[in-house]
């Protein structure tokens, strides 16, 4: 497979940063899916550049529904979603075309499309196409809330602030759906956004780790070799641009404890089987194990700054200097937010879909 | 899919601890790869338990090539081995057999088996099938090596020492081949050995991290979405049991750098075009970019520790007491290490299988 | 996977007879294939309803390349098409709603989608969507056309008439791309609309078989067991809507033969191995073997007939009589040519790049 | 995938006609599958070769499960079967080693693997390769019986004489499970065996039609485009050896059909939704309807005859001529028989379990 994630249910996405539109296809999801319009806005809203710590480039991102969806529940069959490109301004891009911009796929996209790639705003690499992942993601979260499984990403650390980590995970996981800078504790979020700004005023630019629970996830769902729930998981946040890390439970943090420090022991607690502690982030044997699937993802800074760097020219190969000229963002960590919890939701979906059959995320139906 | 893994080089494993046998089946690998039997014994000893700081469950894991094989050349159709379980004592788990072993997958697999699981020595679940992960590894590291194409892993840190990283890495990933206790600083490794036994005196275990790289990657090769190279090999590494994060390039580190600081600015060294730093880990946009492949890996403590751990019965939901008995590794990070090696050898060939078609790794041929 | 096909070119279409567009996206294809307008123009126009031997529900069918082509060649990422839905009557539908039309899929998909499938117009089943299917098959012809192998379909059968059997592969592949009625005797052909017409003015409709061939395609493609060349292409064709059969080569007909009638015995023709006959239809344990691919396949007549049936109501699952009303053909299999041409040319674009990788289509490219 | 087969339950076979042991990896199945060894014993002793009808080549063809099953349930982990090959004999083949024997893949197998493929018996094309494809097949079969779903092959026809058709499903199902010579008629049986001996007298051999029936099958199952019940099943058919067409319901007889004639009309019968005719092969959209699937598969006369023929040289490429020696038979439409049940219950146990999850097919379980 290419641009297309999963095996029973699957996303392909689509689109160049300045075609006319980009789009997801999701298909094998479930008949009877209620569609939640304000959930899905609030994700695409979460995504969409706003204020001082963003890009100056805005779109409305409408979701246009074009199949797939009838009075607003999934058919079953596939559901694409198309979403313009309006504010488009290639001109920004024509000066540098050739120049491999640092830490951007210009270079890496030449040697495997030899040129006839769209280069234009980073053409399908660009950040854009997020869009197309977070809608697709939004609707595959609807099929999850109708099993009451809930996921939400926060930002855990940004140019070195830090937020506090989930306590009440129900009630933190639902206060995050409408925070466009999604962290715990606003005040941290207040300092992480001024070290942003000042990294713009500097023509540079921070990154930081994300934060993602799941809950509500049965136990059971993963296998024990290849489609691990964390290989499955990893396979789908390496889409999300500029993450360059994945860490579940404890993550790195093991290398330093004793087995007896970081064993989770099983307890019975009024008769439901749950762990004492969650070292191994809801998973053992690359199986859920019931308790909340935790993991964190170390996001770039973004790599579109305005600082002279060295470069080269992909067409002749020669040495260059790059100014980039363009509307970027000073940081991408609170954009990738609701983007890893997209990609969250469309690789749970699928495990859930293998293991349960199509119908699970069903709600009704009439007839025979 | 499940327990396999691949596109166009497809592995399957297959067995448990205790049963008749374990083995892989690699399918779609080229004709014409000559096997290196000195290569494949080395992993299969570096995985293999050796004194004080592993286990005293000694198997000779001779491997049985039982298809696939002619005159020491791959035919192309699949490929089976075979590796006989000869030093199995399953009365070691009959005391403690549906008590759920902290740390491990027996609740997680009782979710999901409903108990007819193979409990014994772990079952499926155990690191004895590692031996026909790394088997069906090293028979990739075979085709790389006629591209030559260089893979090694070593410890970078355990229990609290560090190994130093990798300087002249041709050298350094042929020297690791013959290491069963794979670091770059012998004396480091001393020491780490040291912290393993006194771990293991205290009845007790430690993890570490794994640090693994590849040389020769041709640029070009990976997807910009879903299928990353971060997300294959990704993927694919977490099959190693107690694998709980993996970060690329400078990882997790990238939280705190700015994005001046993080970017690899390429340029032209007589002729041919690199990049000043590797930050990226080799990978920009999910694509290499011709630089070394470098990630790391966290290893968890082994979970399999003599103290007395809380526990439930996985029949009966009632809570009790585990005291492990059997015979278990103080720590896995240096077995891990050429089980890591052997996965991403798997998902490296894969993609390049994909990218360059099935004859890529083909030596000669006679006839038509 | 399920609305997608394929392994390394992988076509997802989508789509329902009444939303507002249809469309497929393409992943996979090399990036540097030339789009040739007037083959893709060509190929939906034979599609496209047409004369008294067709329904009067005309499309003009654009095709909106939203992703994936840049200057006319393919980028290698996403190509997504969009075809607009224009000429919509849901009256027509609305007063046999609930009444399952016989021969048509109105009942399995109440089984499996429970009510909430669109049926409006036959919804995601309609023949609509091949018109999606049609332009993804045609630009796959582009990247084949790129190596020489040219695909054609001619109505071996309609109705009872037969056209002539292919004698010189080359000249009449070419010449059938520009027919609408494709045979290769013009004069069959009239008699086969003739019968055409009679069956819809006796309210009724007919079937046929087709006839493909794929020439210049290289030996040594498919796979002994499972991915087949026969089990890929048939897989494929199966998805054009009303087909209930396929043969290779000889076909059903091997059942009459003896071996020594049935074997194709190879033969040095001035340098050139190749074969005396092709009752193997050029394939040899699941592998092309150079001789043109050719096969059959069984179209049934066209299912919505004005004749009164009896049928049963999906909601409410009483006995009940239908008379469909609304614009359908009297015989699909002309219109069914240029889609099996276009599931063909998906299903060997993709074992071709499976076999030898990314780059085969590829024409030209500049820079690094 | 290649040599593997399936979306959730996988199939992958493995092995050579003249290596040490064949053998198949099932992977996906549920868990708590009671294995039926009276019925695989059968399908085995239907395979293996009897009589004159048959190759002198005899094999035991003993299945050794040495993973994936305990206390005679399947666990759910991958379930690996061997069966050792005894009765080898080389030296038949050394004298024509570099002949492609006609209507073999020698020829089509020297294209993709360039010598390099083991052409001792055929090596991983030979029809013994089908006795692991027949033992995972007979697996699967006991998952389906869980289900009240049951299949049997019988042999339409066979040199010209033609069997009964199904009268009575269920009843002749059943009866057809321990027949070696699986026909409806048993003297029409004898009348086919007359006609092989007398190919095999003169030194040829014959071909013929099998019919499969699948009853039991839920509606619901199979999808619109590309994965649909037809296409699965025709992908999966095409890999028993000599079979060069499929054709589901009336098949290529609905070429002759009206459409009144052809659609099979819903009718309720005591509250059951059923059909008064099956046309359609219980098949509609690509989604099963609850009637009986049913399918019947052209199989070409055998392709080993002793009779003189031409040839080429595979490593020369010079014309040559053949006589076949070795053990083969002059017939291997019965031996095929229980090889098309095979895979047409892997390819629905796959589909079944993607429709209704990877517990669909266990029984009971113990434990949380």
């Amino acid at each position: 497979m290419k641009n297309t994630f999963g095996t029973c249910v699957c996303v392909t996405i689509f689109g160049e940063s300045h075609g006319s539109c980009i789009g997801a296809v999701i298909d094998g999801l479930s008949p009877g899916v209620k569609l939640d319009f304000d959930l899905i806005n609030a994700r695409m809203n979460a995504r969409r550049a706003k204020g001082e710590v963003s890009t100056k480039r805005h779109e409305d991102d409408k979701i246009d529904f074009v199949s797939g969806v009838k009075n607003g529940f999934t058919t079953g069959t596939p559901l694409t979603m198309l979403i313009e490109n309006k504010n488009v301004r290639s001109g920004d891009y024509s000066k540098t075309e050739f120049l491999a911009r640092p830490g951007h796929a210009d270079f890496s996209a030449q040697c495997k499309y030899h040129g006839f790639q769209d280069g234009r705003g980073g053409g399908h690499f660009s950040g854009r196409v997020t869009a197309a992942l977070t809608a697709a993601g939004a609707v595959c979260e609807c099929a999850l809330i109708n099993k009451n499984i809930l996921i939400a990403t926060h930002i855990a650390n940004c140019a070195g602030v830090t937020d506090r980590v989930f306590s009440d995970y129900e009630a933190e996981i639902k206060s995050l759906v409408r925070k466009v800078f999604p962290v715990l504790d606003d005040e941290a979020g207040e300092r992480m956004k001024a070290k942003i700004i000042k990294a713009k005023d500097n023509l540079d630019s921070v990154g930081g780790v994300l934060e993602t629970a799941v809950i509500g996830m049965p136990a059971g769902v993963g296998e024990p070799w290849f489609d691990t729930l964390e290989g499955i998981i990893s396979h789908a946040v390496f889409s999300v641009p500029g993450i360059k890390g994945i860490e579940f439970g404890a993550g790195f943090a093991v290398a330093g404890l004793f087995g007896s420090e970081n064993n989770d022991e099983p307890v019975n607690k009024d008769g439901i089987v749950t762990h004492l502690t969650n070292n191994a982030g809801g998973i053992n044997g690359g199986i859920s194990n019931g308790m909340p699937v935790v993991f964190r993802c170390a996001v770039k800074p973004t790599p579109s700054i305005a600082k002279r760097q060295n470069t080269v020219n992909i067409l002749t190969g020669e040495n260059d200097i790059i100014e980039i000229q363009g509307r970027h963002d000073p940081a991408i960590i609170h954009r990738a937010a609701p983007v890893v919890t997209a990609v969250t939701a469309i690789a749970v979906c699928d495990m859930l879909s293998q293991r349960y059959g199509t119908d699970y995320f069903s709600v009704g139906g009439v007839g025979l």
